[in-house]
């Protein structure tokens, strides 16, 4: 079957999206994106990507007349037409095709909307219970993580910089805080069964599946901060996680050179993902 | 008539020059570019912004069998097949086109080549002589700034800031560094007739033009030294000027609220300007 996307209000093969070489997202990185998990025939937080895509574009002054409504129905027709009943979709907006390439942001331009779609398949839970580990690497990244706009550079390179050390992700620190996974919140369980994560600010990206995992972490009687943490109190947390809406909850058990749970205990872990999968299912109705 | 630009290996009319969505430089800003300056029918430090584009491809990581003569060779064409005897040309390269989104570098991709060139008008000398006017701000960009690439968001952002306050470019500051503008590099003049600018590190793009003005002011017995300086420093200097090889000097004479120039002395930049268009003259042969 043919893959079908969606380019500036058309449903075309897939083969043949494509844009011009005077971009804004191709030129200057000026868009901003969401990847969105779709699940028993629904989009899981489906409302709240694209309320974040909304303020990303405002924070860009990215000029646009689209609804939530239409976007929503976007993504919905792109699973449908591609006959999925679960995956993930990618929608991204940029600020259009300019001219001519000119260094300040060019007002009036046509915005590029694209969405594609791809099937996932669920984590076996024989990979979820080997756990994951990480390097931690110095947060290059610049100072408006806020934002999710495909000014990915330095994520993309310092992810591949994991996978060539044969580790599966990187953990940023940023003046010996930890901030956040390349594409990826993290949360640490410490010794007092509190729940530890970045506070919301320019230095990370506020994750949709981040503040869902804290409400069902609170509906679930555990004490969750958001406060900044160091190296020292991740490695001596009982449990590690990221969360993201693709990747869901990722268990931790070494960090770069230091196994902290050589027993791989995901209790809690677990707990959430499986309270995350009621949730989820809570949205077929 | 049409305007002809370059993309993989084939001379198109610009309008049809189209890449993928899923092309690494439209997702993740995974890739390099240059602008180089031609007048009299040569490339101006043609080879020195080429040698450049190598070494960051290297440092991106980015395979690719291109050579510096074949790229050159490239952008020659284009300026005759456009009939332009001066202009810009804008060269980019990405990573290439994936199969589909991932977070890490894939390997093994064909990269995308891109290549457009511009007409400009030399700037007159009543514009030179009204000087320029820039603001500050704080220096958000990632830690490569040492590496062109397209990852370019937060200098596109900050340009448009200066232009919405009615100034013409913008200056960085990091940890209370001067580093350079949006896109060119920050000389200044102080009192001891020193010229003064960042050292090439990870904070600044080392420009071909900053080396080249470097190199031109040692010939005319400048003391230049490539140091940290302040904001008390920029403000109190005699002359301050931006260097790039587009926008080439240009003379600032405000900075935010402060006009450290009032009288617009700017024989230095001046002179600067005199001896890099003998440089480019002496391109011509």
């Amino acid at each position: 079957m043919t893959k079908i996307s969606y380019l500036n209000r058309q449903f075309l093969e897939h083969q043949n999206c494509l844009v011009h070489i005077e971009d804004r997202g191709f030129q200057f990185a000026d868009g901003a994106y969401e990847v969105s998990l779709y699940q028993n025939k629904q989009l899981i937080d489906g409302k709240n990507h694209l309320l974040r895509l909304m303020r990303n574009l405002q924070e860009l002054n990215i000029q646009h007349n689209f609804t939530i409504e239409e976007l929503f129905l976007i993504q919905q027709q792109l699973f449908i037409k591609n006959n999925l009943t679960q995956g993930i979709c990618y929608l991204q907006i940029t600020r259009g095709s300019a001219s001519s390439r000119i260094a300040s942001c060019p007002k009036n331009l046509t915005p590029t909307i694209v969405a594609t779609v791809t099937e996932i398949k669920t984590m076996p839970e024989s990979r979820f219970n080997e756990g994951f580990k990480v390097i931690t690497s110095p947060d290059i990244r610049w100072l408006r993580c806020d934002i999710k706009t495909v000014n990915l550079l330095a994520s993309t390179l310092i992810n591949q910089k994991a996978k060539d050390l044969g580790f599966d992700d990187a953990i940023f620190v940023r003046e010996n805080i930890i901030t956040e996974a390349t594409f990826a919140n993290v949360f640490l369980l410490n010794r007092q069964n509190q729940l530890i994560t970045h506070p919301a600010n320019n230095h990370i990206l506020c994750g949709i599946t981040r503040n869902r995992i804290i409400k069902i972490a609170k509906e679930q009687n555990f004490e969750v901060i958001e406060r900044n943490f160091d190296y020292q109190e991740l490695i001596s947390a009982k449990e590690v996680f990221l969360t993201s809406s693709s990747l869901l909850i990722r268990p931790v058990y070494q960090i770069d050179h230091i196994i902290f749970n050589q027993d791989k205990n995901f209790n809690v872990a677990k707990l959430l993902t499986q309270q995350y999968n009621i949730f989820i299912d809570s949205h077929f109705s």
